[in-house]
């Protein structure tokens, strides 16, 4: 069966083909043309250029910097891993840290008792951290313990390092784990923590940790920015 | 250091939390509550309510059909891996089908040409499908391939089985592959295809093949709903 169907070029894409030829010859920090001087230059309405700026934005080749937008630095790109995001970076050459947004102690709703193996209403620890890289925060990871794992972790746990690495010191094993990955947009309270605003893509992973006895030690949900992550993922033949 | 920073509950959250156990007593395809009807009941701004309601829109648990907004079906789960799609959700129980958008041959640009091995120029064949879950689009589907690797392809393929096992069955096998994963949004071609707005989330996964000796196959861009889609991911301790 031959159907030759040449893809049709809407206006739309010949905008984003030129301006992503714009922007391959400018460098993070560079000021991105305003929107009214990229429409007259391109004989377009202001609502596809928006549009298309929308998709630069998303896609995290340009940035606001108040009433500014600027060129933006490339995506941090990272394996999906089992492993720390931020020791990932690290390893890449990054500057990352850790910053702690809260600790919490509350009993278990019916859905994360599930999850975790324990009764409703067992006490579990909260422990709300963003990551960055580079300066810039780009995730925001919630994870929580049913309490009688890590006696004192509270008191003793240093937030700006690896809480596997830490369990891994308490003698806490894991085995496999089988993420889930959407997109979601963040909430007024994740936008703000992360320095995006609520139309911003996000990646959401969730995940639940076992123990080498098949016992659940945590829930982890972490929400990454779409415009400043990309993942890999390798797969056998 | 101990920080007891109870997580509080924003206006925003509280009317989420409301939503979601709203939906979780009510069915796919059953309608769902007007924003007016709804931001009464919660006595919040239709801002708010907006905002909640676009985040259930983007997760999938609502969706819009015409002017009004009904609960969707759950999301499609599918494992990332080198393999179809299709035939991972068929595996699954779903009606799974692939919609041909067209065929196309044509020379290859520089960045395309870097990526297969070959001249600039060269010609390539572009397959564009459209891929169906129980009836849903729900991924946009573009793989170009060295036209001198598959002769005949275009006169002889079904497009509506796996291009995989065509190639196999041609004698090409796959080494591993590195997928990376973005969120993206559609331009409006995409949007139209896909039968959603430019504002939803995307999955965009890219994939270079690489067959056996090393030598690049094809070039395969993957677009996903992320309001239909999660994948899910097993990573090794």
């Amino acid at each position: 069966m031959v159907v030759d169907a040449e893809p049709r070029m809407l206006k739309h894409q010949v905008v984003r083909k030129n301006l992503d030829s714009l922007l391959e010859g400018m460098s993070p920090g560079d000021p991105f043309p305003s929107e009214r001087d990229l429409a007259d230059a391109h004989d377009v309405s202001r609502e596809t250029l928006r549009q298309a700026i929308r998709e630069l934005l998303v896609a995290g080749r340009i940035e606001r910097r108040g009433r500014t937008t600027v060129v933006a630095a490339p995506k941090v790109v990272l394996p999906l891993a089992i492993g720390s995001y931020t020791e990932a970076a690290r390893k890449k050459g990054m500057s990352a840290t850790r910053i702690l947004v809260g600790w919490s102690t509350y009993g278990a709703d019916d859905a994360l008792a599930e999850l975790l193996h324990i009764d409703t209403d067992a006490p579990v620890v909260q422990l709300e951290r963003v990551f960055t890289t580079d300066g810039t925060r780009v995730g925001l990871e919630t994870t929580r313990i049913p309490a009688h794992r890590i006696p004192g972790l509270i008191e003793t746990f240093d937030h700006r390092t690896s809480l596997y690495a830490e369990l891994h010191t308490r003698g806490i094993t894991f085995g496999p784990v089988v993420d889930t990955i959407e997109t979601v947009l963040p909430d007024a309270r994740e936008a703000a923590l992360l320095t995006v605003d609520t139309r911003t893509p996000m990646f959401l992973l969730n995940r639940t940790s076992y123990d080498n006895d098949g016992v659940p030690i945590e829930q982890r949900r972490s929400l990454y920015r779409g415009d400043r992550m990309t993942f890999t993922a390798v797969m056998g033949a």
